[in-house]
């Protein structure tokens, strides 16, 4: 079942909004509070958008559109009177939401997975659920956010005030239109909140809970939200298949780039060019051979190896990443990888003449060559996890580049290609024998 | 939820089996027909099997022992009535079948993706479902079949001798414990055979029916059918990776010798080492250069071109995929890949002292392995389909080798380097850019 998503995008925000612009349009690391939230839906398969816009209404539809830049469809619903409560915002969507939906608020910063979960939830006709942090972590704002109490499977009451709670609410729901007749029972009661809705629903014991695992969320209500929110997305960049050389050289420089590259319209697939450029151009130097050139070679094969790392990290940072960019980054690399042994060994032959290097330079392809398959290759195969555990040292081609580098600036080509050789082939027969008693499974 | 399946084995099979043995022991391409109804099964993730045997029901028992060799469980029940109707093989197995189960016959076979459907249909405790074929097939042996009259959702009854009827009972069936109280009632009544049960549950609107797609199936009872059956399951070897060369010319060979190899014990992972070792034979001639020895090589190198096909076929006529092996395979060939390209570059370098191959050899080395490496990365990012049209030609291992073949029997070394180097790069490139716009889909 394909959900619409409801986004509350009314508020003035004032504590951090820019003078003239509205909250959700707040820049987080190269994207709009309220892109952030759209971006995230859609990861979860959401695709039809309902945004309620009040301050500023205008400024966030002529920055949004109709969502087709997005490859998502967009509503908007004016609610002038957004000083109120933000239920009123809610209660002004019940003639476009006859059918269960996701309530989401523009500057809550979380997760896919949190969301993917709710969706694969079961969920009764007249039950609401939001999704609660039971153990909240120490850069969000408790003393601002909503408290839950919750017993057994269902919230018993919530409010900022609590002082009795359990848990913290996320601003993640899945409303059923039950939630309109609740939020119009708690308005004319007095409370504009979503809280009072939620309240009546409690009531009702209709209002269910599902409790955060360690995924990460934050609510961005000013500076230090923004701040916090920058680091936390900044520490999920590392990947879990990056190399020691990465991990501990690479990645710190590549997220500084990324940082500068992000304030610019340059998008991931532009950057994996840019750097493929760059390699190109430190092979084409090894194939004049001389130690000079070498140099200039070895300093421009290191700056690839730290920006290939950017067009993932872009593509994160602005939640576009795409299985077209993984595959173009991927072959780019490899007529990198190519091209710089080639050029190396052509090099060192033009100057030496000792036809031995080609020998080693052929070895030294192979290895390069099988180390990026059997990586990818076991990656996809062995994707879904069988208990298998990683090697503490995995050879990629981090390490590949940087044993290159080095050789270039010392001059040592052939001892160089030798250890990449020997190391890039061995990496490869370790993952081919290494496996085999755990991997006699079915394909 | 995981099911046992109950296999019926108990009859005699007269029309089809050995003299000394029984029918479930007839060997299909390589296996017993009753290990192909536990591996198939097996893939459909049934790893529990009751089986009750009857006649020479040791020989069975002395093969299949418990099942351990299989990666399942066996237990057996002894049925000495196995001259009576297959109702009471049935009956004999309810104080072990307490929760819902699959039914098997030991002599049918059929693609798992049949079961897999089965076990995805929803069904009501006091419900049973039999696969039924609606539109079988002209090797089916329709006259001796069991035949099934629907109506709307549900059975209606079912008969070897019904006139009307439009449609063909499998022989297999998910059941759950009723089955056991309407074979009780059948039984009582004096029919003993399975269809009893059926028709007492179709009177109680209770048995349901699921059609085949366009999945075989066959049930084999004389030596035409085990014909047939043979022939059905040849016909499913060619994968739809195949490429031009590998359709036409290698893989009627290979499948001739998968037929050989099948008499013996050889393991599909074998057969890769061996294809491996033979590939390598025929590249380490290419080393010596000289014209006698590459022809030599040129044989060998398309015998392994053949042979490589073989380790898949003997697998899957087995049912013995693994993902190993897969895997064990794409890294030898890769490493055969590279031996022959090294093996031939160096040759020609010897005996024509022209240094210009290095280069040439590089660039083909550089095409053969982007070739593979962008055909396995593309099956394994967009093996669940985005409606892309496969390309007619696909350049791929069998065309290289062939190529290679033509090359070295011919002593034009470098012109056919130059055209894999070409070709194999040329293709790197399409799928590179030819999918670009199809492709930017979120991963």
């Amino acid at each position: 079942m394909e959900l619409k998503a409801l986004i509350l995008a009314a508020g003035e925000g004032k504590r951090i909004r820019v003078i003239g612009d509205s909250k959700p349009l707040v820049t987080l690391l190269g994207l709009r509070l309220i892109e952030r939230a759209i971006l995230t839906a859609k990861k979860s398969g959401i695709k039809e958008f309902c945004i309620v816009v009040g301050y500023n209404g205008d400024k966030i539809r002529d920055h949004l559109l109709d969502g087709k830049k997005y490859g998502i469809k967009i509503e908007y619903i004016q609610n002038d009177e957004w000083t109120r409560g933000n239920g009123i915002s809610v209660l002004k969507a019940k003639n476009l939401m006859k059918e269960r939906f996701v309530l989401l608020m523009a500057d809550h910063n979380y997760d896919h997975k949190i969301l993917d979960r709710l969706l694969e939830t079961k969920i009764g006709n007249d039950e609401c659920i939001l999704c609660v942090d039971l153990h909240p972590k120490s850069y969000l704002n408790v003393e601002d956010a909503t408290k839950v109490l919750t017993v057994d499977h269902r919230i018993q009451t919530i409010g900022k005030d609590l002082t009795n709670y359990n848990c913290i609410d996320t601003g993640i729901f899945i409303c059923n239109p039950v939630f309109f007749d609740a939020l119009e029972k708690s308005i004319a009661n007095g409370d504009e909140g979503l809280s009072g809705a939620v309240k009546v629903l409690a009531q009702q014991n209709k209002m269910r809970y599902l409790p955060l695992e360690d995924n990460f969320w934050i609510d961005v209500d000013d500076e230090t939200d923004r701040k916090n929110a920058e680091r936390l997305l900044y520490s999920k960049l590392g990947k879990d298949t990056d190399g020691p050389v990465s991990k501990i050289l690479n990645r710190p420089l590549s997220i500084r780039i990324s940082k500068l590259l992000l304030k610019t319209s340059i998008t991931p697939n532009q950057i994996s060019v840019l750097s493929f450029i760059i390699g190109m151009v430190g092979a084409s130097l090894f194939f004049l051979g001389e130690y000079f050139y070498l140099i200039l070679g070895g300093i421009l094969v290191y700056i690839h190896s730290v920006v290939d790392g950017c067009d993932g990290e872009v593509a994160r940072f602005k939640l576009r990443q795409t299985k077209y960019g993984g595959w173009l980054d991927s072959v780019l690399d490899r007529y990198v990888d190519a091209a710089i042994i080639l050029g190396l060994t052509y090099g060192y032959w033009s100057i030496n003449n000792d036809s031995m290097i080609w020998i080693i330079g052929f070895v030294a392809l192979i290895g390069c060559f099988l180390n990026s398959y059997t990586g990818d290759k076991y990656d996809s195969i062995f994707r879904n996890g069988n208990g298998m555990k990683k090697s503490k040292f995995r050879m990629g081609r981090d390490v590949r580049l940087l044993l290159i580098t080095i050789g270039a600036l010392t001059n040592l080509i052939p001892i160089f290609l030798i250890i990449v050789a020997v190391l890039a082939n061995f990496e490869a027969l370790r993952r081919l024998i290494g496996f085999r008693n755990k991997l006699e499974i079915p394909s």
